[in-house]
């Protein structure tokens, strides 16, 4: 008897759990721009370093990236500063809510990793470089474009416009390290530049393929194209491992047993060393606030491949 | 034998505590403006009830409000607001640095007290009042002018640029709590109104004066104008009392026995109820930030005076 | 028309309260004795300087003292290591909970105060000095006996045993100590000792009678002894005002405006400085765990007496 | 040319950093037992699944296995109490110091995970049952020594009675969970147990064999023994891959890029899934507690191998 095909279990569990689970969780609401989309919306994309593609759903509908953007800025850093970046972050789980301040003030304003909203805004921080926000965000754009081999990738203005109203918490976070000497661009910039990155638009497939350099030791499998050198994508798929999924990391790495990253958009990239890159996108979250139909079909998926880790 | 007039007493007092300790303890340098002023300066003034005043050194010159000014906001913004003030902050003394964030955290943007800067910072809004900075900064100098019958008292442009330029934590402070929606107005216009009313200049002998009100339950025994409620005044000196003192608040209720308000500009205010105010002002600072001289000169006054209240 | 003289007021005080609000509050239900107190008993106790004494209602019924206890034991310690004690012991307000253990970790096992539970641990620790439980227990009645003029006050031995079976909170502060090397005694014999200490049975009579050198600067007035140096005298009572009632010691301070000392037995000790010392006895608690009704009871007998140092 | 087979591979890195690195790191010296090992010790042994075995160095010396235990403790109690064991303990990486208490008062008494002091005092609790303290003991070792096929495994008597002399935060710990009701068994009982499963020696050999069954989903490759279900096995992994290492199992899984526990008696087991396990001990730590030659073995043997999951 053949074995199914990677075409035919993507199908498979894609339909399984959308028939089953469509529009569970609860969408994010604290801006207008995210509260309105659909929460029936499923996509499934997986790209595998042979360059092989298997989709379900709604793969080819843009999204709002959110903290999933986390892992290409990082990436940037990681290239420009290399080990340096990891005096001003740290790079182990954090304990804490993806928002909390307390951690900061007991270690003097250096966040625990780059995947909670300190870290993260001191890697923009460092992706900023003294240029102006317009540049590094079309920096950032433009990375991701190259990496999924896609043009049309582009910030939602109206995203962006509205995270910036709405993000005091981020604004406190950015002034407290900015206090404690651990972002060097001025605060406003720094978090437009965050704003804007979190507010790139992209679909399953563009994100599967962006990330599908991960999977390869950092060089890009399809044209041979060297990202990071072997030892930062180890270094960011086991940060992504770790820390990847805020307060509910370790549930995720027990679930799927795979590298990820989420965002509240409702989106997942999670790499499967040495194998394949996989995007989900379903927009209802679950209590931590991670996709709740997305992780489910990425546990499903795993199980099906065998690709868990552990 | 005739017992010693209170100028005596303020005299002897003054001359000894200068002459043995004049210049002790470190200027704030935090901003240019503050580390510039000259170490040596002591100032003391006693106004009594009745009128009586008594001064000793450089109470005739002017210096930098700081913190002191918190004691004038809460004065506005209790006879604003009243009682419904308690709702945004509270009124226990906080245990924790004057800048911690931590607190803040775990009681969802409350801050314990007024006199913490992140208390301040709410009852700065509070007066504030959906009016323009300006106004609301005109208001607080005009407070101050006419509690201290004296029409000079000026807003140090320079500390206030200064102060905003370099006060990270304070946007930290209030950008978190407008996160949790206990700022009403724009942290820029909280902050730049909180920033002027630090950077208010004053004398010792101003000082004393304005603060009269609090040793007659809120009435001016001057005057006979009616400031605040006896219960508002005996709110304000328990507070200052509990929590005038940042992380020394305890160490100056033993100490000098009575509520009392500094800043890090080298001053102190306090209270004597039913008889007096005193204001005293020497730049040096201890490690906790309070006035290292001036806070001897009060140790030994009270004490000499029978005012301590234990 | 002549003044009322402080028997009237007492009197006049006490049956307003107790008409009004008798029963308020909610029993300490922790351990067995104490849930079976009558929410109905009220007692009032005054004794002046001067040695004139008012009482109302229960006042010569015996309470559980519980954290009033540490007052003198705090005495004890003062009078036994002098300054010593504050590299043990801070004597700050806590801003936490009075068996909170997150500052002991921050602040390296030393706790806040002398009147938390960690803090009355430690002071224990030094009355007990090397000796049994025993001895130490003994000891501590015995000056409470000496204090009171009256030897029958004893230790509740069901309370105490109940104390020891319940207190895992107090057992793992005492160990978290003993970890930073801030007991010197064993975890057993110092937590004996604090658990007897607490289980003392006293009327509001015979505390307010033991509590009398602290309105006279540590010399009890009516018989010339000597108990505490005047500073010693003065710090104890400056920490009964930041610190005397746990997470409301602002409040007490403002209400009352005397230093005061409650115990979940619900009884208060309060100095009048210079004038008298009172205790109040109702065992419904509020919500931070000081006595309802007495509270309300102090509060109102101090406006009557112009007794607020505010 | 032929590949080097796994002996030859063993034998080469144990060498290369046995030769430049033997004796680095701070031996653990909170108990004699512990102080007195000889730092220059290193062993390394690996199984594979088909029962092929390769060694270095001291292989065959027995060291304190401390908190490598937890991870068979955590097997047991799971097989015990299935995911009710959930309630209890948390599964998601800390941020905290193993013995830190302050996450604890925050969660009411639950601890993150199954690998910091309070979790494993849980998890302890759990595998005590209601039974003596020796019949537990007796269990964990006897479980210990079926997984390793070997009946010499033993407690150190003398290590066990160093820990409970000195195990005062583990008291604490302990005290403050029974005091939220997270602790069925008394404190004492279950903290013997603790302390005697912690003082168990074993060499890298048996080590190695008896984690063999977490590389094989809970299967004991070698006699066909199901442990645990593979959702347990996968567990368990997880929490090893996110929680192993202290404050540095981020920095563990860049390293290594495996499943890990360390001990402080410089022990680390390593699960690589569907191959082997491998056992190293170098008894001198690095700054956060784990083994440091022995963590730079694993991180060699890892690249060698190409065993990284990332």
């Amino acid at each position: 008897m053949p074995t199914d095909s990677l075409a035919e279990i993507v199908a498979a569990v894609g339909k399984e759990v959308a028939d089953a689970h469509r529009g569970a969780g609860k969408v994010a609401d604290y801006i207008p721009a995210l509260a309105r989309v659909d929460p029936n919306r499923f996509g499934l994309a997986v790209i595998t370093c042979e360059g092989e593609t298997a989709e379900f759903g709604d793969a080819w509908l843009p999204f709002s990236i959110q903290s999933i953007s986390k892992v290409f800025t990082l990436t940037l850093a990681l290239e420009r500063l290399g080990e340096a970046l990891w005096t001003r972050v740290g790079r182990e789980p954090s304990g804490s809510r993806f928002n909390s301040i307390v951690q900061l003030e007991a270690e003097k304003g250096v966040p625990r990793n780059p995947f909670i909203n300190a870290g993260a805004i001191v890697v923009t921080d460092a992706v900023l470089a003294g240029r102006t926000p317009e540049a590094a965000i079309a920096d950032i754009r433009d990375t991701l474009r190259r990496l999924a081999d896609n043009d049309t990738i582009e910030v939602d203005k109206e995203v962006a416009t509205s995270e910036a109203a709405t993000g005091f918490r981020n604004y406190a976070l950015a002034n407290f390290m900015r206090g404690f000497d651990n972002l060097n661009g001025p605060v406003e910039d720094v978090l437009q530049t965050y704003f804007h990155q979190c507010s790139l638009r992209i679909t399953c497939r563009q994100l599967a393929r962006a990330g599908l350099f991960l999977a390869r030791e950092g060089l890009d499998p399809l044209n041979g194209n060297r990202i990071v050198s072997p030892e930062h994508a180890r270094r960011i798929n086991a940060i992504m491992m770790t820390c990847g999924h805020y307060d509910a990391s370790g549930e995720f790495a027990f679930q799927v047993g795979l590298p990820g990253k989420s965002g509240v958009g409702g989106g997942i990239l999670t790499i499967v060393p040495d194998r394949a890159a996989v995007a989900v996108w379903s927009p209802g979250l679950n209590e931590v606030g991670n996709s709740q139909v997305g992780t489910l079909a990425l546990e499903k998926l795993a199980a099906r491949m065998k690709w868990s880790v552990f």
